[in-house]
């Protein structure tokens, strides 16, 4: 997840779409919790883990800490509610079409693609860094919570996934490059990395292996 | 484990006692590492992992660093000396009745429980952090230690273990909020995850699962 | 890896050196990769880990953030180049003798052992610490990559591996403490390592069991 300290910036809609980016990413590691079997503590961990590791983990590394999902509560408390949604009522989920919440979660893959890349940026670190760090912000803690259940993470092995990310974080670099205000280039690489993700659930994308 | 920087509060029994709940984990660390199959080097790297584990990425995420697991050798050399020991006498820990290790075990989960909170409070972060940070001192090295075994860690999927440390250190934020003072609140949250934690013991207990 | 910020001091064949071990540490991470079913995402990922995560891990833990393996895109760059090569050519490496890779990874742990030790030293911290961080920059790369893969890492269980690495760390440590000046100390070290290692391949050494 993101946990950019949006708030500081007053920028009431953004931090309103950074903590449903969390909730959304907490209902997921918390759903893949159930399906390893783990409890009530797992599935709050999971959830955790899954809404926050990508973006505290990428703190840790830039040096931002007390990380942003420690610094407001906020967010580790909307991680936890989705957790306990899930625990109360993960029959509700599995009604839902998948297709809705796969979206959902493109949507959510693009914001901390964005995200992480803008706080690397204002960090002062290189372009490179800065789109593996968007990246790590989006794939990160999914990455962890399959650490957590044993898994190889599915991000690595199958699916166009992190390489969406990858591709919103070099197009907002690009299209800062070009000259483009800092809030276009954002919604341009956040556009990017959605149709990128939705394009790649439509046709079934998957990167290459070595045969 | 704690490795809260005891010693520079010149409290020589706490101190103790910190090393004391830095060598039982080790122990146990070290004895996981015999029945996963590894080599001295792994014993001693989880002897390590599962005493100072928990506290280490507590001081990363908080940002004490270097940690207090590296700025006082003495906590390291003592995750050393259990694993050491437990690759020289591993045939006499199997000969103790186990119930002997577990109430040792849930002293120390207490322990690092409470230091843990103390210490994020101290850094002054939000309760609701406090209680992860002394949760995360507390079960965090047997979760790494697990991953180092490609195991699911146990305390996510069954027990009543992570649970006793939360509520300790809930106790302890009331005790606070309270107005009692620091030494008794302490003295309080560590008694609340000691004996629920023997009492889960006793009485078999374990977390709800979403069937 | 190392990522030592060599650069910077301007010593630019230690500097190729450090480059030439992160480049082949990221083909042995990304050849694991393909052995174990990643796509190439998965390969750059493991190349990155495998090359600089131990010392990316080392430098979170001595407080030297943003790592070194970020304030420097030649690091990161280098690692992804030796993934892209793998991708590319992964046939080639199959066909080169065994024995020279395990010789040139034995040169590569050796300098990564000692430039661990060497710089958590410059750091202040003590002696067992920086053996510690020395073995950590030097098998910490190989241990994420074996956990992303979701198996016990082999450094923990089999071989004389790691062992080597702290043998070289402790021998530059008493050589400079014996007075001997810094370069020469860490050639001492680094050369007790390589020897080490490569005494455990020709006779098959392990480290010990308990039974």
């Amino acid at each position: 997840m993101a946990a950019t300290g949006f708030p500081y910036n007053k920028d009431k809609l953004l931090y309103f779409v950074d903590l449903a980016g969390t909730f959304l990413f907490a209902i997921e590691g918390a759903t893949a919790a159930v399906y390893g079997g783990l409890d009530l503590l797992g599935m709050l961990v999971l959830a955790f883990a899954t809404a926050l590791g990508g973006g505290t983990i990428r703190d840790v590394l830039i040096g931002d800490v007390p990380t942003a999902s420690l610094r407001n509560w906020r967010y580790p408390a909307t991680a936890f509610a989705g957790g306990l949604i899930v625990f109360g009522a993960h029959h509700v989920f599995q009604t839902l079409p998948p297709m809705i919440l796969l979206v959902l979660d493109a949507a959510a893959l693009s914001l901390f693609a964005v995200a992480g890349t803008e706080k690397t940026l204002d960090f002062g670190l290189h372009p490179l860094i800065a789109v593996m760090m968007g990246t790590l912000t989006a794939i990160g803690g999914g990455t962890i919570a399959a650490l957590l259940l044993a898994q190889v993470p599915r991000v690595l092995n199958a699916d166009f996934y992190g390489s969406a990310a990858i591709a919103g974080s070099v197009v907002l670099i690009l299209c800062r490059k070009a000259g483009m205000p800092r809030g276009w280039a954002a919604f341009a690489g956040g556009v990017a990395c959605f149709a990128l993700r939705c394009c790649a659930l439509a046709f079934h994308w998957n990167l290459p292996h070595v045969d």
